[in-house]
């Protein structure tokens, strides 16, 4: 299959709530930037986070090999830094060959989950 | 009406939830790909699903109907392999005449519903 | 203002809940188009609805006037036809002018209520 | 980073429910538009909202700082006027240098959290 998708995307929206009602992986409550590479080459994305009030961090940097998805969780970037919790931000992922990206937050603060999800911003 | 929207569709996000505090089939946890062909040719539609460490499943195969939509379970597929639960995955969707794909999810985890729902990447 | 949008639009995803956990009009389960017209000529709007197993209902039709919105509810279109519920369906939105279409719908089987929302697909 | 993203938005959904079962800031029923903007230069906004049956409101002006984020609660809007609650509306958003739009409700009306979100759509 052709690589599909474009090679810079944007999510306006995120926020990882501080708290969750259940402590098992699955269930933390938690932000995703879902990357599929369909094509035959590995994806080389950066990640770029913007703030209300400091300036942007990253760029964070990982890679997508060919033919496979990988459901980035933002709890888990440390590398430059940290992704605070209960703070607004925005994201900007960009990528050397076409990817899709979807944004997703699960919310468990309380015990009844809420979800959301959309197709992230082909800037490109 | 004329046929409306695109070949080639990508949803970035996939995870069937493998628990469901309900057992009827409307409630059980589930993922949908609502496809609308809206043409008067039927539709050969032909998923890929990608997966985090394995290479890609697929072609399912399927038909939908002209002037017709099919809500078609990722949970119900079975040919040529059954799809994971609580597993990571990304799907693209190709046609031979345009539809139109929006992505659902439904998440009866906890008794509590929820609920995400995006139209998925026209990649064509 | 000049008018925005398009004049076009499809919701692959539609699905009205049979059941609703409380009986307000704000509570009861329910879809949604809301049609932006933020143009200075009144929107002459046609739906029609695509089932999987029969041809389609409508078309219904509707005015939405110079700049204003309309949240038009799939539970209160009554002619030609009342939309079933319990039942998987699609809908084609046409405007005369340009509009912006966003879908909606609130489930409140259970007395935790669940949301989802998508921007409509532009099909022209 | 170059500016990214477009000069005119719109979210066709908009209701702020009227209540609340819970009375932070964080869980308080809202609305929201997150607006990145990546570039270097400040973004000018203006949000105009459109109603069922009133003539639109607005101009409401803000500013988005170069390389920052804001996620602007439609909540705190009072100038010119503040948002009714309980009232489907629609809103524009036009900037003077390219920005992205993504629309977020948080209802909180009972105890369970229920999230939607999309990107906005970009009318330009």
């Amino acid at each position: 299959m052709a690589a599909v998708g474009r090679t810079c995307w944007v999510i306006a929206e995120g926020y990882i709530p501080g708290a969750s009602s259940m402590d098992t992986h699955a269930m933390e409550s938690h932000e995703t930037a879902c990357i599929l590479n369909a094509g035959e080459r590995d994806a080389h994305v950066s990640l770029t986070l913007f703030f209300a009030d400091r300036d942007p961090a990253g760029p964070y940097r990982l890679v997508v090999p060919a033919k496979r998805t990988r459901h980035v969780r933002f709890n888990d970037l440390t590398d430059p830094e940290r992704v605070p919790r209960d703070t607004d931000y925005s994201s900007v992922i960009e990528s050397d060959v076409p990817v899709v990206v979807q944004h997703t937050r699960l919310d468990s603060r309380h015990e009844a989950l809420a979800l959301l999800s959309t197709m992230a911003f082909p800037a490109e």
